[in-house]
């Protein structure tokens, strides 16, 4: 496979600074890249260095200059590198599809024999059900759906088109699956919440009649466990991500194109802002709200709400600005205290002989 | 479906203040429940605000004294009211059971064709088993049993009545599961445990010959991984409750009534007590002894063991009554610091001047 | 069942102190060992009560003397007791074998008619397949493999011999697995990776092209998740074992022979040494490099590289001999700040007093 610079910058709404006419035969990290590969370069660090890539040519940010000392190397130049570099790596290599998912095709028809299908199943063009998926009652599936070996898609669920149910995931009755949203393997997408209703010592089952609704152009990681509302719904807003082992808990909203990395947890009800990231391991209380354009370090722990494009950091979380000040005073503190202890008899001393 | 009060409270066990013949047709919470609705507040905030909600009808605590000033919507009066709803809205939505199980019956008839199921299976009646679940050897479950497609039974498992495996549940050979055991999807029960004896700079797999005891009443979350004992059992027991993806490693006891909220990590051969609740993301080391009635805030890191009834947060685990103290100074360090070093020097002075 | 001292001894390359014709019956754990069972001794503690056992043998270290009070029981003495006593305690317990896998054999017929095997499958002798198991095309696995139901092998799959791939696992596409590897239920190897390059408010999907490699002697716990590098691999290396839900990110190398207990989540590209443990919920940033023979300690966060032999705790991650003090430190803080805030006010007054 060849494409021409003419071709990528096109694709990536970029213009060439070299020949237009250069073919690229794949793509590669800056410092592996090949002389028929091309690579990106976003940070100072890589564009100060671009004589240093092997690399035919380049894809760097729109307002690059390329200077007099460049060396003969192709550009392209885009409004966002990684992720136009992104776009032709994907054109170079399309998402692996699976054997035992057939063949794409036009119509319907690689549902495999082995698959359990439910009545009134409904789905669109080019819908491929691998052996031993299982299929509800009155569930329907846009265009383009993939669903893998050992999903199970529960009684009246209803999905969007170009969806992909990895294998062993798990999506409970009357849950709602938009657009463009990729489910990786593993997945539970509305399990019953924990609600449980002290009655004495012992619980009573809250019943969970909500549902999940994950919107257009979500992914899903590996392991996820997603709860259902207990009422009303557990929304995962459009352009979501999720990175692997992720919780959420009932009755949770995540905004439009917010990041949950590694082994966040998010307790019930809390309400999370639109673009906003939350790294591994963060964990967050219930019943919160966290602004938009919040971003909120590894393993900190969220104890009260956040106001929008707010910093924050540590457990309980805190400014990030702070944390790194306390973060530098904590190993310092066995000293701090022979200090003040030190302090406190030279006071004394002091005192004494007034 | 329609519920008069007066059949409302016979279920809940409490009484009527108003029209006992009044009908319900639903359930909601507070803010949102309509005219037709039961809702029920049990916080003094929800108490002094009755008038607020729209619901026909709120379940209040037993000692509750309608006053003068209360509106005329009716009242139930139960012991645990938020229980007490529960039961309510369990009798509006009876929990969904997915088309592939087959209409639930009297006779043992909803093994799907599509089962594999092991030799010497013993079920009591009206057990469904879905597509592609397989049962292994010498098999035995109670009566009402659902097993969901893509569970796994291991060879020599014994379950109780009421229990549901959900899908893609794994339970390890010779397991014992007991009475009104539910199974969120995707959790595994019996793993190996984690135990590896050094040899040289290598391992050597120590063999974990013992299993998992399930007790009645208990709820496992998504996701959770629970080993079996290395010699012995690791024992989840009665009533305790587990949200999503808990870890829980051999020869860990859990006590009656415990809930391990989501992402708890127990190390193993540690003992926990009854009617605990350890908080998300909790980590708790091996062989230490947690008492009963303890509460453990969420990200706390357990490594000594607690007494009965303590308050513990923070990692490593404080009484929670110094941590709130403690959490409210750790922001403060850099001024802490900066206020020693302008003392170090005032003392210095001082003491130069002398 | 029934195993001389002196072929234990020949088993675990040691010697026999006592009869070596004496006959042993079971392994057992120290305290509740019966007069035909065998148990070990390594530690001070077991080693000076030796005679508080009741096992009719213990395994003790080479060195150990085997002194004039010593009781009458006989003493297997072995390099590495535990790692012995394990090698024993395998012999007494067979890994089980369950029934759906059929009899092992020593031609590969046990492939269960309900698996879904893809075109040119490969694999040497005595293969077990279980039901419902789903088989790409063009893989191949060595000899004496098992694959549990509900395992997905993706197309392309290489694997050695003895390999057991529990039920419900997945493995991707092209990854690549040695020799003697396990992998307990749940786990998924070959996810993508959460790389997610900016466009604007939203993200554009950056290709997983790369695979997992997992070398000879690994063991993945249960419910894990392990991505797939963007380009290039991510490396589970000979010997490594991991505990349950843990998760490694896209192209992080894990070194030969170190261990990853539950719920530790390393980031994206982060190499980790040889020999390390990472205890329980630790979290360890991207691109970071991880020395040989370190140890961090439980919920520990590493933002920063940590050279080989540390011994780390805390979240920042500190050297664990000042953490332990830092940690006694830590609740007496708001005593501290008193003392300061009292200081202060003494100061003053001298300094008023001149």
């Amino acid at each position: 496979m060849e494409i021409t610079l003419k071709e990528i910058a096109r694709m990536v709404e970029g213009d060439v600074v070299g020949d237009p006419n250069a073919a690229i035969r794949g793509v590669a990290p800056f410092e592996t890249a090949r002389p028929d590969d091309i690579t990106y370069a976003a940070q100072p660090k890589f564009l100060k260095s671009l004589s240093t890539t092997a690399a035919g040519a380049v894809i760097v940010p729109a307002a690059f200059k390329a200077g007099a000392g460049l060396p003969e190397r192709s550009l392209v130049r885009a409004g966002y590198p990684q992720a136009a570099f992104a776009r032709v790596a994907a054109r170079f290599h399309p998402s692996h599809r699976p054997a035992y998912l057939g063949t794409a095709g036009t119509t319907g028809d690689n549902v495999s024999p082995s698959a359990h299908i439910g009545r009134n199943f409904s789905a669109g063009d080019n819908v491929a059900i691998a052996p031993f998926a299982v299929i509800g009652d009155n569930v329907s599936v846009g265009r383009n759906a993939t669903i893998h070996p050992h999903a199970v898609i529960g009684d009246d669920v209803v999905m969007g088109d170009d969806v992909a149910v990895g294998p062993g995931v798990y999506i409970g009755e009357r849950c709602r699956i938009g657009n463009r949203v990729t489910l990786q393997p593993g997945s539970v997408i509305g399990s019953d919440g924990f609600g449980w209703a002290p009655e004495g010592n012992t619980y009573c089952k809250i019943p969970h009649t909500g549902i999940v609704r994950i919107e257009d152009d979500v992914e899903i990681g590996a392991g996820n466990a997603i709860d259902r509302g207990t009422f009303g719904e557990t929304v995962i807003g459009r352009g979501v991500k999720t990175d692997n082992l992720v919780h959420v808990a009932h009755n949770v909203t995540v905004g439009e194109d917010t990041l949950l990395v590694a082994q966040v947890g998010i307790a019930g009800s809390t309400a999370i802002g639109r673009h906003s990231i939350l790294a591994g391991q963060v964990g967050v209380s219930g019943h919160l709200t966290i602004g938009d354009n919040v971003t909120i370090g590894p393993q900190a722990g969220i104890g009260k709400s956040i106001a929008d494009g707010e910093v924050v950091s540590g457990a309980p979380g805190i400014p990030h600005r702070i944390w790194l000040r306390v973060q530098r005073i904590i190993p310092m503190l066995p000293e701090i205290k022979k200090a003040i202890d030190a302090m406190e008899k030279r006071l004394k001393r002091i005192e004494e002989n007034g």
